[in-house]
């Protein structure tokens, strides 16, 4: 089944955003079977989403078209295709009365510009409403078109949630049968990955790709094969292969995170955590604490940039600092073990490095990490040393810290 | 002057492999003053290549091809054009000649696959072809298309160095001068701004878009009208006009985030901040910690989810946490005299609420979040009632408790 996927807003014409939304469109369209014939990005001119529009009617089977949905002035898909398909618009009752509600609580916004949203082409059918988020259906010539708002988080969910069922009834029988999995993989590189999966027979039908989100690689894994129990045969056996030969490089699969990973873990052995953080400045905690649930094994931590708060909070000794150094595999152990003892924890991790772009030397050049990891039997640091920028230095850091966390659990 | 970007390659359609030269292209064509028509992205199919390739040449001034130019079977663009154009393909000399020179030196390489590379179509000109990086233009119809590769680094420099410069010169005299600017607002809506600049009389030189990038909403403004020094002046005369009417809405412009202009007016004000942080998990301390300097600034600060770390750390008294709750102005008061005391700090925030997704009540739903900033004058705190999932309230307490640390900065 082939489809095209059209991206409206002057922000992607210009450059200004980059267009993020029909590559994500795309990779989980084929994916699910389908293919893609052509993708377009064009400005939010009327004419021309129109021209697309029906040129895309008159050679696939399916249309996407995302951006151009919002209430502002310069927001004119839903009037386009009003317009090109000869559809007129008219208020729909269900969000019409979902704004006025949303109206009565906040008074201060114009009615007008927002019910604009209820207006869709004849025959629209909302893809859903309840949740706030604009997009809706259009069946024309027996083809269905799919409109998605253009910001990427909703866009993506509605793609998932909403599109890839509807497509999936839509096509019944007309497709080959797919499995899918992304393996998450921390510490090693694509190239090394490639080289381990490469000694493996896994057979014409199992596509795999390499994709590298810093700081992981994910492994990519489709198996388009005959029926659906002879693809779940295929798929079961290709993963156990994949999993024996990568072992616990593999972090997680498909939604998880390293920072759910370890949050499952830490609950399923019962052990109450905390942090001392200097150059990760919080962002252990943060991606700690963005798992719902946190509460139940994560205590807290300390973010001590300055000297005055590791000794302070931490406890530990001025002359330490002074004679080793923030950064040093003395301060760690100490930040490890006054975190630890202070909050009442189980385990706790201690993290002191130079994330630059200033502040290295020959002995200790920017990128040199200290990772402590403190229990009931003792301490343990490790040293490591990062490239990349700030930024980049920071999130290798955390997630290293994550990961040695996360073997521990494993192990004990 | 109007132009259209073809993006060739199986590897984008099938979403494999995200686009990055067509944004990159345009990003870059928009700043030198020529405006992008469309952008289309299609696989290897000969067909589909003349099809738009033609159609392009019909509307447009000028037209930008990447990818398809390689070695392998599936590199199909210079045979699509040919065909399309009616231009035969013969070898260039100059390519043959390298590619002869390469293989005497790697007689592994398959000779007559690398010379395909050689062949291209009737009135070709290389781009740069000693590089070693295939690209070439034609001029058709008296309009220029380029076709560059699709590894993004070379057609990134082929582009800069080699297109921007002959494009320059084809249309001399031809061009409009620009200037942009993008606004960085926070606590306005997209439609309350809307309405906001809707009442100013801007002019047609002014092209405004509305972005909302949460949990900010971007301005963006793109200015382009006669020459330069014109173009300058209107610019200067628009700008002071938005800022003047959205006044300490704004809280940046172009490259500046949230934590760096907070950082700025830290430094500028010679204070030194910290922070306490219950439901927003270490986040406020990530931002801040994000931008490159921040040690000048802050110190420090704790993760105080568990009350026990409310108490050892905060010396928040367990009376008034039994009495008043966890959430409560009482105990973000407490928290932000603990944190700005211990840390001997002048400046502090303390953040302590409800992320969800459970623990809410009727008196105090999910989205709850009391903010407290405590100066040594005394301590101010404020109540709010955020909206969206976890990830989406701990981003709002977090820009909500920086922008008022910024309105503190510039007010004191």
């Amino acid at each position: 089944m082939l489809g095209e996927i059209i991206a409206i807003g002057n922000e992607l014409t210009s450059g200004r955003i980059a267009n993020t939304n029909s590559g994500f469109a795309a990779h989980h369209l084929f994916q699910a079977g389908f293919d893609i014939y052509a993708m377009h990005t064009i400005g939010d001119t009327p004419a021309l989403i129109g021209e697309a529009l029906k040129r895309a009617l008159n050679r696939v089977d399916f249309v996407l078209v995302t951006g151009g949905l919002g209430p502002t002035d310069d927001d004119l898909t839903t009037e386009a295709v009003s317009e090109a398909l000869n559809r007129p618009t008219m208020p729909n009752l269900e969000i019409l009365s979902l704004i006025r509600q949303h109206l009565d609580s906040h008074t201060e916004q114009p009615a007008s510009s927002l019910e604009k949203l209820a207006w869709l082409p004849e025959g629209a059918e909302t893809l859903s409403a309840t949740s706030g988020m604009a997009g809706y259906q259009l069946v024309h010539g027996n083809k269905p078109i799919f409109f998605l708002p253009g910001i990427p988080c909703q866009m993506q969910s509605l793609l998932v949630e909403q599109v890839l069922p509807r497509l999936a009834t839509w096509y019944q029988g007309r497709q080959l049968s797919s499995v899918q999995r992304v393996y998450k993989i921390f510490g090693k590189t694509e190239t090394e990955i490639n080289r381990e999966v490469e000694k493996l027979t896994l057979g014409d039908d199992v596509a795999i790709g390499y994709y590298p989100v810093f700081p992981d690689v994910h492994l990519s894994m489709i198996i388009r094969y005959g029926d659906k129990n002879a693809t779940k045969l295929l798929a079961e056996k290709t993963f156990h292969l994949i999993e024996n030969k990568l072992g616990s490089s593999i972090y997680g699969k498909d939604q998880d995170t390293m920072e759910s990973v370890v949050g499952a873990l830490l609950l399923q052995k019962n052990k109450q955590f905390s942090v001392a953080e200097s150059c990760t400045g919080g962002l252990i905690s943060h991606l700690l604490t963005s798992v719902a649930g946190s509460s139940s094994y994560y205590l807290g931590g300390v973010v001590s940039y300055a000297n005055s708060m590791k000794t302070t909070y931490l406890g530990v000794d001025k002359d330490l600092l002074q004679q080793h150094g923030a950064v040093s595999s003395e301060v760690a152990e100490a930040m490890a073990v006054g975190i630890r003892e202070r909050s009442c924890a189980d385990i706790s991790l201690s993290v002191t490095g130079l994330a630059g772009p200033d502040g290295g030397s020959d002995e200790k050049p920017v990128g040199t990490v200290f990772i402590g990891i403190a229990d009931e039997l003792g301490t343990h640091v490790k040293r490591f040393l990062f490239s990349g920028d700030r930024h980049e230095i920071q999130q290798m850091a955390a997630q290293t810290a994550l990961d040695l966390l996360r073997r521990y659990l494993l192990q004990n």
